[in-house]
């Protein structure tokens, strides 16, 4: 149901401290985050080999993870080092090591086959260590299927009912918004742009155009199995924006990353990021802090949807012209799922399968 | 499970006020309550056919429902009229609409087939518009399936049981009440009769006897699939009330709507009434206050019955006497059951099937 | 799934008063003790042979419980003896009862064929009554199969690392004692000693112990299916303990209870007793007073063990030198419930099972 060949955030950065650990199941798996003394980063299968208590009841002690419950102690690679009171420790005595990758401030985890894990796939996002830029960022626990996020963000005609109390607009302007939706190999781009519009209040309030109307653009750029990168943004009209040159105007960088817990709860990691110089001190403040507010708003909708398809999955759904973002990116994921199906099919012994028998 | 091709109540009137929504489920089925500008008051299916969110999430715009995620707007009839962005609308993007009918201050649904729906079959309550009476109501959620409250109410022989410290009385005088049941095509009736008996302290503080012992009735109706009303009251022993004359005397008229939510939940109406001129006014309130602690007691019971029948559902239950009434109330509703099978086996098509396909 | 053939403990004694009553679930049975007016402990069916009420929401009138809902009166085997409003009771008007002895402050109860239920066969716990000894106790929920709790008891290399904040001391102490397990057709015991030892803080704050070090003792006695008994101390470093003569020393004595209310459930009694005489009275308090710490502390491990294997249930454990104890223990479980299943199958009627028909 999951593609596991894939890199997906698994923390931010800041919530596992050099010692500390985290417990958090993605995919299904439970899977513990530490960090060594020295500050590596390091994930582990969050089940203890013996009696299966979490491993994020114990404790890191150097480079290692004990176990709370009797003790076991497990190298980086998951293997069982040390079992107390014996001096032989079994061989099968290991969890399962995840590769991870902290950058850009978040922990970046691989679930498939670790042969298969290479660092430049994962997605970058420079803006959370950019010093010209400032940014906010959350966990959201979201009760629904992770592409019901997705899709929440691929058609943002949404912003005008959904967000009408934080930051919304005229229902009108967003659905009749200029939209190009262009799908490459790895990715689905919808780039949706109100040349000569009103600035919202917002906007106002937080910059000074010259000009009475504006040019304003939002770009979501899908990456999947489960990122959305936003752009959006707004320039004095007919001062180039359309032809690439956005300088001089106000831009804002959301982060979107919502991970399986289950396949129907998600990990919803998002950030958003904007220019530090714009606008009057508090002023900024605000145009960020509406973004928890924004979040939960969709928290709400994704979560009834999530209920109302469990009541009736079967009924089937009505296409309208502005799901186009969406059905590419469910298309896209189709196909990496199909291509992990075929690999795991191809494989003698796949991946994250494990010898199956009952516990004694 | 359910009978659909029936009249249910959904909602109490004042729930939904003009421009109002209400979403609930019903029957296993999402329905939302809406009122347009001019007051009338309507249900659709509580789900957009675009991507399934409630529309009870939406807004209520003239007479017309309006998405609250992508802005799609529906008729009366549950026929969408508008998709925002895109000139032609789909012509499957539509959703049920439910016959409603306002009366007696409560919302009448039919859930099933709208070419049966006749609002002659509604049960009718003028004493919740008569003047002459005043009332209290309540709607209660029940974590058990609607046939346990009928079968609660049509042996009130439990009065004595549960309601000791509220509205009982010596069990004795309850269990020994001359009980006469009878059964219609479309109803049960079971008339108790306490003649020449003391009258309870609650009638004694309230009303102003003439005679030491008075002669009590209980009349229960049932109106299959849901519905129950109870009239209680007492007057001056051997002044007609057995022969039909009930003036003079001290009457409360209960009403009983357990409409089901699922299978094990329901969504429990009551309303209990009162001629206006009884007694002072301090014990004429004290009279209905007691209701709500009342049917709380009903809704522990049954809640406690539905839990046990939950853990051991095979084991066989054993009948007694009392049971009368709700043995024939269950044989009426069961007979319903069957009816509605067999109409919609003879259909080419039942009027609640719809295409079932996957969601895109 | 369950050994119904054995004794196990159902509740305190305390917890039921006479004409008190207490509903519980037992093995995934409904069970409702009482005590008679002369203070006798009965157990029943916790559900009305009527319509399947808890008997616990009835009331004790005499040595008879009355049902709550329509007043049913059953006597101390479980007869229906009354049916209010009718002469006739019917003869299927019954429910089942179960052997009950109050012993030691605790009630047990019998739930398989009465017939096997011998009352020597019940654990003696005489520290409860033994006026010498004092102690604490109570009953916790856990939300784990009741030998999970098993399984903690028997290996007490956990204490160093799951009461490291409580009863704990050095985890090397712990997991390098010297550990004998022993197996008899009806117990399983584990002796762990650590001679020469330093005596851990809190043995030192009550006790006056006359050399610097001490011969410490723990001796886990387990009686299935579901109860354990520790006895846990230490004395004057060669004075004699390992031979036989733990006088002069200080004692705990421990019982564990893990009586299963469903399979994935556990009411988890437990008691520590101490010599009375033992240390200054604030010293002797604080003593026990770490108890219910230290069993919330295995409540954790348990529930976080139960939620890992509910979520990886068929993934191999690996098996350690110190599981010694809690393999034998489990032996002997499977092999009771293995002598149970084929005394079912020759049986030509099961202790247990009824006749299963639908409710009307």
């Amino acid at each position: 149901m999951f593609i596991y060949n894939a890199w997906y955030m698994g923390a931010w950065a800041d919530e596992v401290k050099p010692l500390g650990l985290l417990g958090r199941v993605l995919l299904e798996l439970p899977v513990v985050f530490y960090r060594t003394e020295d500050g590596t980063a390091l994930a582990l299968e969050d089940r203890c080999c013996h009696r299966a208590l979490p491993l994020s009841h114990g404790c890191v002690v150097g480079d290692q993870l004990q176990c709370g419950y009797h003790g076991l102690v497990y190298d980086r690679k998951g293997v069982c080092v040390k079992v107390p009171g014996q001096e032989r420790v079994p061989a099968q005595a290991k969890v399962r090591s995840y590769p991870v990758v902290e950058q850009d401030e978040m922990f970046w985890i691989w679930m498939g086959d670790p042969a298969l894990a290479d660092p430049a796939l994962i997605v970058r996002h420079p803006w959370h260590t950019d010093p010209a830029w400032v940014w906010i960022k959350d966990r959201y626990s979201i009760n629904a299927n992770y592409q019901l996020i997705t899709d929440n963000l691929m058609d943002l005609t949404h912003v005008g009912y959904v967000h009408q109390r934080t930051i919304g607009g005229t229902p009108q302007a967003h659905s009749e918004a200029e939209t190009q939706t262009t799908r490459s190999e790895t990715s689905v781009k919808v780039t949706r742009w109100m040349p000569n519009s009103v600035p919202p209040p917002a906007y106002v309030a937080a910059f000074k155009f010259n000009t009475a109307t504006v040019d304003r653009w939002m770009e979501i750029d899908f990456f999947p199995p489960a990122a959305v990168r936003i752009h959006t943004g707004a320039k004095d009209v007919n001062t180039g924006a359309r032809e690439g040159d956005r300088s001089g105007g106000i831009a804002f960088v959301g982060l979107n990353l919502q991970t399986p817990e289950t396949a129907k709860s998600t990990h919803y990691f998002w950030s958003g990021a904007r220019t530090y110089e714009v606008g009057e001190p508090e002023l900024r403040a605000k145009l960020l802090t509406s973004l928890p507010a924004t979040f939960a708003e969709d928290k709400v909708v994704v979560e009834a949807q999530q209920a109302s398809l469990d009541r009736e999955g079967g009924v089937p759904l009505v296409m309208i012209a502005s799901d186009a973002g969406l059905v590419h990116a469910r298309r896209l994921v189709a196909s990496m799922l199909e291509n992990e199906t075929q690999l795991k099919e191809a494989a003698a012994k796949p991946p994250d399968a494990r010898p199956v028998q009952e516990p004694t």
